[in-house]
């Protein structure tokens, strides 16, 4: 089993990472990071660079296919190589899938279309120009498409599939090594949970980044 | 504000990426991955390498220091240039932190020598030897020392810790816009909470990988 994630400038890094730790204790599993160029490849904001150890060319069928998200996914959304890898991988996958703003790339490559899926809260209402129904779950699963909410999201949606791909109790002692039993300091985490005033100044600047 | 988060080889991606990605969200604080040497640096699984950008001694006196753990924090115990950067740079740091067995390396370096502490759930008897009070909790602060418990609890220490130093609104800004609101797809997160076999396996086998 190979399972490639893929890496573009200004990606965030815990949208790779956190369905990386998850889906590589997958017995058997090869974990590859995929780019354009083999390489560091630096995330949002720029103090952070994961290596792509293979070219999009280099890995044509993988069993499944991780798109991260973040300020970078825009300039890709028009980038052809990209789209067209994912459309020639999608056809021969086991798992298709997304976390945070990467769903647009794959409604963007045509992945989605007529499907549910998700996307960071700031980007869910992009799905529709697509012709995506989008919903505000955290990890949304249509046929072999799992797309999972903001950054942190793709940890569930990770644990999700390993449960799916390996069995619960394979998933259960993913979960138990990595101690991943969250206990967030704060009930912040969704737009409707939030203070108002937050949600709407992020809904104002539309942006995904905090300076 | 300086951040420095510490690399090895073999460690553990989520450990540092989990608290980097909140603490990165600090109002003009600068993140950076240091090592001894520069360049990419592989984890604990040899798939994922992220760039150290500064050696140690590039570093002298950042205000926040941030150790994660792995399997290869075995092999730094006994590293004294990097124990003896850490005894240097908490002369002067505002926040000695670990996540995982980082708590080990902060041990051994003498730093928690009578405090309370905690590391992952496998490690955690190890602290006695140091002097160190090991507690269960998930996140331990003792002073200007706090520790994180395994792997995906530094996201829960990184984002108490921006609360510390920028304030609970902006670390309810930053909770927000990572969607940092938790909903596992099992509850065996915690040698309390998981089946106790899996528990009874992993003690037997003392490993913190899975293969």
């Amino acid at each position: 089993m190979q399972i490639a994630i893929v890496l573009f400038d200004r990606f965030t890094a815990l949208d790779a990472v956190g369905p990386y730790e998850m889906l590589s204790r997958i017995p058997k599993a090869e974990t590859v990071f995929v780019a354009e160029r083999t390489g560091p490849v630096r995330n949002d904001s720029g103090s952070l660079a994961l290596t792509a150890d293979r070219t999009l060319a280099d890995v044509p069928n993988p069993d499944v296919v991780v798109v991260p998200g973040g300020p970078g996914q825009d300039a890709q959304m028009d980038n052809e190589t990209l789209l067209d890898w994912l459309r020639t991988v999608d056809a021969t996958s086991t798992w298709t899938t997304s976390v945070c703003s990467g769903s647009l790339l794959l409604a963007a490559a045509g992945l989605l279309t007529g499907r549910r899926a998700t996307s960071h809260w700031l980007a869910l209402n992009l799905l529709e120009q697509y012709g995506v129904e989008p919903t505000g779950e955290r990890v949304v699963t249509d046929g072999k498409y799992v797309t999972a909410a903001g950054v942190s999201a793709g940890i569930d949606m990770g644990l999700t599939l390993v449960g799916r791909i390996a069995g619960d109790e394979h998933a259960q002692a993913v979960q138990l090594l990595t101690e991943y039993d969250p206990r967030p300091p704060y009930d912040a985490g969704s737009p409707e949970k939030a203070p108002a005033h937050l949600v709407e100044e992020f809904r104002v600047k539309n942006r995904f980044i905090l300076t």
